[in-house]
């Protein structure tokens, strides 16, 4: 399926070196003032070609809102978002066509469809997520409206670790938004999309040898949503962290996922995991600490919902690699094109769409069952 | 939500301590032999109070299949599965009614909601899973049809890791069915769910460590798929591992999850983390290892698929915490009842079956495709 | 697809002569009154054997609900409603196991699914509406706390048509609220669900010869929905008459439907056709006429919904029908059991609580759109 | 929501006068042969300005395909369709900005969403249905594939019927695919789609006396699907019939819809509305008529699929309507700008189209369950 989302549903289209890619939003409540250029802000931190770290292939990824937008704000129909496709160079790709890369779903595609648009990975390319990038733009607008912000960033690249808090949120600021206030311009700020500097340039640092090495590292992103208010997240089945491990696993390049102390619970005892509660200053009560993540039950606490994705290494690497054609014949590989020595420089701002994509959905399916009774919730 | 699947859809229901729990699966394809002794063994797997490891409640999870099976075989129509509480003793809940216990979702369902079951847990008890784990019986006997298997595992406990690769699945048998004869049967002889006996007696003797200092203890499941065939999976939003992770992330006590080799790959290298093709003996070609746990792009490639899942150390413990109540009075909370020192035990089955709903889903999706040309692929 | 709605959605299962029939629902707003006799009493309205103008079946269709509801509301968790089959008596059935019967699903259940429970129609059967019609009377009350009302009667049977505007709703009316008080208990009064005694009178007269005859009539059931606000309704594919349409042509024995002037516009002209817009009482706008039956470009007007449903005359009849067995031998085939001479009469009810899942789908569709910014619809 | 379809779904976008209208198919088959043309001749036949009987607005509808197509056939990837507006006269329409049109949707769209677009109908108009047409032209040639073709055609038109059975299909032809060589040729040859080149004239007049008078006229379109094979339709909210109805009342001007005999079954005895068994020539069992409209319990019965739509007369007309501003103030309303006055001309070919959707859904849905056991329907 290429729809995601209940309530605002977004629905992307295109392979990499088609004509154009894009999405359609549907369920997006009407009246938000909306223009392209909201949209092609999220767009350029995502773009190719921002620095020598990232692939040299040029697309200005110019969005062109179709439908769904009238003097200025939104109508409660479809948004449909173009971008069309410029760079494209197929020859670079053509010598693929009998050939499987490693790590890539040449071979999965082919076998699935029985066919493949082999020109850059066809629909599989990382470019699909530019559509999604496009569509959560609007949805961090609607979201940015009722006080709701998620930021991501580079936790770890090439074994270079970002130590401590970010941004600091303790017990005392747990359940407030937390300061913001120019976090996510310094991750912007960064090349490696790395809050801390000296941190960012042993990133920059550890790419660097890799890509002198014709090969590539991996990483881990981590994402946090503030604002968020108690009682997001449907049970059982549609769970926050269920639906948010979906999101972020439907990145091509993303293996793991883990919510607030993540793996390390495996260790812990149950005294070491609970939250405990304590009165908040309003006299109601919250989670004194947020060892959950920002969730219990798969439903919000208020405190920030924090979680860390695992970034593979770029499958596609100059270095040689052994591998067979597709009649099963011994070869020596060596991807030329043109590749992203690390992927979680790219991925950062696509992981921050897609939780705004989950979050904004609940939100709505939240107002469908309490706007029915927000105050009471008696009949 | 609380449906899972579009295909072979599965809708649970029921509170902890109400009248029943149970499930109702649309979409199974009519012929199947199904009798509830099917699905009793698999309930059985999961039952509490198989010993002292687990809550000494006593519930019998006699399923009833109420609609859907005539003459020993299925219709077509839904399949409803019930299951009737018998051992509740809502005294040993009463006392939690003005209360949230830490690390369980009674806040956050009080604050979604408005009002909750506060009698274990109500419709957030982990007793919801025994109607996962009737429908994925079902999903389980179609899968075994087309030679598909799931398999998991405790692979650690307490701190007590279960080394080895389980079963020996390697370069030489990837892509082949391994030969799983008695590996269900030794992990479900263990009253810990691990293969190996004498981990198992290491992970017994800390969930019992544990449980004497009135405490808890978490884990990671480890779950495989075998015979899976290439193919299966929707690409971008309904990649596989995006829908297993979803599946698993559903479990309230799941708090993370990977892939093949998941976290590690955030410190590799491209050329390390890329699984090679090679011939296989057909003059085919099939990837030569599985660092990426069965799939690529979010499509089966045909080797097992291979996942890890973290456990939370379970929240109800008898140990004092520190605590509030509903109006941020503090209070040492200790809690009573009947609870699991250790739940990633009764996890294994449930994960199982988690992975098995999510299998056959995709499975009919590609016959849904698939049969439409399935020699010619043409038209 | 067993399941019905997007919002407040109604899962149901069963065959006739199975262990049990029932329905869940998912998507009930919390903090509902809710307790059993509620539903029963829309179900007595239904139920068979209540005169000689009705099958003999003697189901008492007792309702239980099994959970989502505690403290007698709704938790906003599923809500399941089962009731047990009773008078089952196969053997009327078994004769017909070889045989498919005119006018029933027999013998393309069995062509699709390759076998069939042929005990009294199994799934296809009617006896599947009273699982509707339990769901349907949670939908009733949620809209009776927001003033919407829907009533159905008969409006012809076998040839007997009611003439006349049921309730009197003119262009002074249109908008309001019709008084409805004593027109749902008058026309349950009425054992053909006729509001007006003396066309009743006929109406029966016309059940009965054609009973005596060993035969069966047909009919139009007309619903009409009051105080629905203006707005409701989706769309393009999601149109309020779409929505309807298909929850009423999924009831077996409909056969068509119509809206407002329904058929009669092909020989209409536009400016016979169209309501003009007229001054409110308020200042603001209404339509003036109702002849599109209160919607305009698939959502509502706020002036009533009107629709019409024709009903065929049941198929099981007791005159002798020329037909072939399963291997196209010529036979003789006169249908014993037990059998309703007119199913008008019980689809009333079932028209009834279809239009209200309709109704509360599109109402909480509406929830999730404007709870967004209720007052000034701007960001 | 503004997509249809389970399996084979389709999303449409798109504003009458924004900047260009489309549709994405997600769930197409691999391996289609699909190329412009394919849809370019579909969305032809429903192409405004092709007569005096139709609104003079000139929009070549030319389509794009951007994405789901390689090398000239189908990756199973979406499928964008994209058709830029070109004749846009804002300035028609912008006197209407403060008036809401009798008949038309501009009311219900500004309560509902307190904004629209008030150039043309916005989303409302009917220039929505061309994306439908194009997506429907790719179901059309998959459904060749298979042998099923659907035709629709001008039953009445301003109180003008055809008679007589179109094409001859009796109890002898029954169950066999009509020769429908040249039907649709002589369908489409007439500019009001009728087959009948007398009766066709008569429509014409009909049309034309009305357009004099600044009327417009309604009728009845009827649409036959041929070579269906017995066992489409999902039981119960999914029936055929249900699904057909919902996909025709989509369609703003069509307020009514029957099956077979249709409404004529309400005077019927069940003695004369069945449909009895033969023995077909192969030794096996048809029904004998088709009175039901080939189906039975919402499931093909193999027989042709005949139904038909009510079309309301345009409500756009020249002719002066009283009506009152968006404060009440009364005034005198005449529609200029460009319109049909008669619709059912143009709803033709879409009918058509959204039949085909309905079909290919249901037969990719019945391969899912299908393909599973296809001979023996047995595990």
């Amino acid at each position: 399926m290429n729809t995601f989302g209940q309530y605002f549903r977004v629905t992307t289209f295109g392979e990499s070196h088609g004509a154009a890619i894009g999405a359609v939003i549907d369920g997006c409540p009407p009246g938000l003032e909306l223009e392209p250029a909201d949209i092609q802000a999220e767009l350029d931190l995502r773009r190719p070609g921002q620095s020598e770290l990232t692939t040299p292939r040029r697309e200005p990824d110019r969005v062109e809102i179709l439908s769904g937008v009238f003097e200025g704000r939104t109508l409660g129909t479809p948004i449909a978002l173009l971008i069309f496709n410029r760079d494209m160079r197929p020859y670079d790709y053509s010598k693929l066509k009998d050939l499987y890369r490693p790590g890539h779903a040449d071979y999965t595609y082919e076998k699935k469809y029985g066919r493949r648009d082999y020109r850059g990975g066809g629909r599989s390319s990382g470019r699909e997520t530019a559509a999604r990038v496009a569509a959560g733009a609007v949805a961090s607008k609607l979201l940015a409206c009722r006080g709701i912000q998620v930021v991501s960033f580079a936790r770890m690249i090439g074994g270079v670790w970002l130590d401590g808090s970010v941004p600091k949120v303790d017990s005392q600021t747990a359940g407030q938004i937390a300061d913001l206030s120019g976090l996510r311009e310094r991750i912007y700020a960064s090349r490696v999309r790395c809050p801390d500097p000296k941190t960012a340039a042993d990133m920059e640092d550890a790419i660097r040898l890799a890509a002198e090495e014709q090969d590539s590292v991996g990483g881990i992103v981590e994402a946090h949503a503030y604002g968020v208010p108690v009682g997001l997240g449907d049970p059982v089945f549609g769970k926050i962290d269920a639906r948010i491990a979906q999101a972020l696993l439907s990145l091509g390049a993303v293996k793991g996922i883990e919510f607030g102390e993540g793996f390390r619970l495996a260790g812990m005892r149950g005294s070491q995991a609970n939250d405990p509660f304590a009165a908040d200053s309003k006299g109601g009560v919250v989670p004194l600490t947020n060892r959950a993540g920002g969730m219990a039950g798969g439903i919000t606490t208020g405190l920030p919902i924090v979680c860390r994705a695992v970034v593979k290494p770029t499958a596609s690497i100059g270095r040689v690699q052994r591998s067979v054609d597709a009649e099963g014949r011994p070869l020596d590989l060596a991807i030329e094109g043109r590749h992203d020595p690390c992927i979680v420089v790219r991925i950062v701002p696509v992981v921050e769409q897609m939780m705004n994509l989950v979050l904004i959905d609940l939100f709505l399916a939240q107002q469908a069952l309490q706007g029915w009774d927000r105050e009471a919730r008696q009949y």
